[in-house]
């Protein structure tokens, strides 16, 4: 399949998507820019969208090779993915297997802690009111998802922390929380979406317990890349 | 029964507890003290404590007389309330029926929205983190409280919200939302705790939409103590 990307329908804080040929296609478009702090702190590092992209498009492929459906139709560079168009759940969804970020900062729990099962949480996709927080009674008040909704992407959400987990164990790396997003396909129902990298994921070293992902950036930890890149290095991929 | 207040067991930010003759009682004392925005605004007004002990020792007794289980046990002035000691549950429980408040800020709903139905909320009892909102299952993960124990805190909680909600629709008051505390008595189960008054109820005049509790106080309004009279006064108590 040979596409081409036409013009930008919508610029993210770390990814551009474009419209391509074929309308029910799409164009992700890893950028270098880095953002925290729902946006407050914003950078960028040469290199970080190629790292980012490839472990993403590795990742994906890795899950659809274990039966969890995705958007992921193929990759058009090392920064550019052909996906599906899908209709966005407007629901962030964090899976959690050691404390650490908001389960430090809010609820006090000691940070490194291993909770004794994956905790699932949401919220609410909204970049005006920070993404607080949700409770699924809020899910159901603000009708974003039905209960049948929330129990499926619920065991979508805890099937792919625990391939994901497994993945990165035999990387040396511990997968302490990560954040999906996922949509709504006409035909196929929901599909993972965006992105899986060290921008949306928690990477503990297994045995130093050093970060090797986007918190080095929320510390003011520069370069980042070296990390991606070990990542990568440690997935087996290039590099 | 005729006991005895003795020393001072805890200083809450607007009551005190003081231990009592019997080891199974104590005695909450309402202070004129206001605090909001987790304690980052103090105030005290002569009389706040007063109409709030009156007020809430005729709901609670209201509440007692329709079949809820409270730790009230008898009126020992305006401003004292003999109660049952028990264990405390570390988490609030919000019920709220009309958009206001973190509704608002936090997610975003038009303020004054009614909701299709009641909403409850969980928040962890703890002042040093802002009494953060909790999901079900950060109230399982931090072992605060087991499924069964939330769904009999929510049912007494809607039941409650219900029967006050109608006795203040008698008095030309909107039940906006209000916060409810519970403890576990030894031999009793759950009971109503803390405080029912508008230094933790939202109420509204139902013809004019303005507030007559705390948010007076956090809206920079002074004084507060007339509008808390006004309850006291549509409610039939004596003022």
């Amino acid at each position: 399949m040979i596409l081409q990307k036409l013009d930008l329908l919508h610029r993210g804080k770390a990814k551009d998507v474009y419209r391509t040929e074929d309308d029910d296609l799409l164009c992700i478009h890893f950028r270098d820019d880095l953002t925290a702090g729902d946006g407050t702190r914003k950078g960028s590092e040469e290199g970080k969208g190629r790292a980012a992209g490839l472990i993403s498009a590795y990742l994906f492929r890795y899950l659809s090779d274990h039966g969890i459906p995705t958007h992921q139709v193929e990759v058009m560079g090392p920064q550019d993915i052909l996906v599906k168009s899908l209709s966005m759940v407007p629901v962030e969804v964090v899976v959690r297997q050691v404390a650490a970020g908001s389960l430090v900062k809010r609820l006090g729990l000691p940070a490194g802690q291993v909770l004794p099962r994956p905790l699932v949480e949401w919220y609410y996709k909204r970049d005006d009111l920070g993404d607080p927080l949700l409770a699924e009674e809020h899910v159901r008040l603000l009708h974003l998802l039905t209960d049948e909704e929330m129990a499926q992407i619920r065991s979508l959400a805890l099937g792919i922390f625990r391939l994901l987990s497994q993945r990165f164990k035999e990387a040396n790396l511990l997968l302490v929380d990560m954040k999906l997003e996922f949509g709504r396909h006409p035909k196929e129902g929901f599909l993972l979406a965006d992105e899986v990298s060290p921008d949306t994921c928690r990477l503990w070293d297994e045995e130093t317990g050093s970060s090797l992902d986007k918190d080095l950036f929320r510390q003011g930890k520069a370069p980042i890349v070296p990390a991606y890149r070990e990542v990568l290095h440690r997935l087996g991929l290039e590099e």
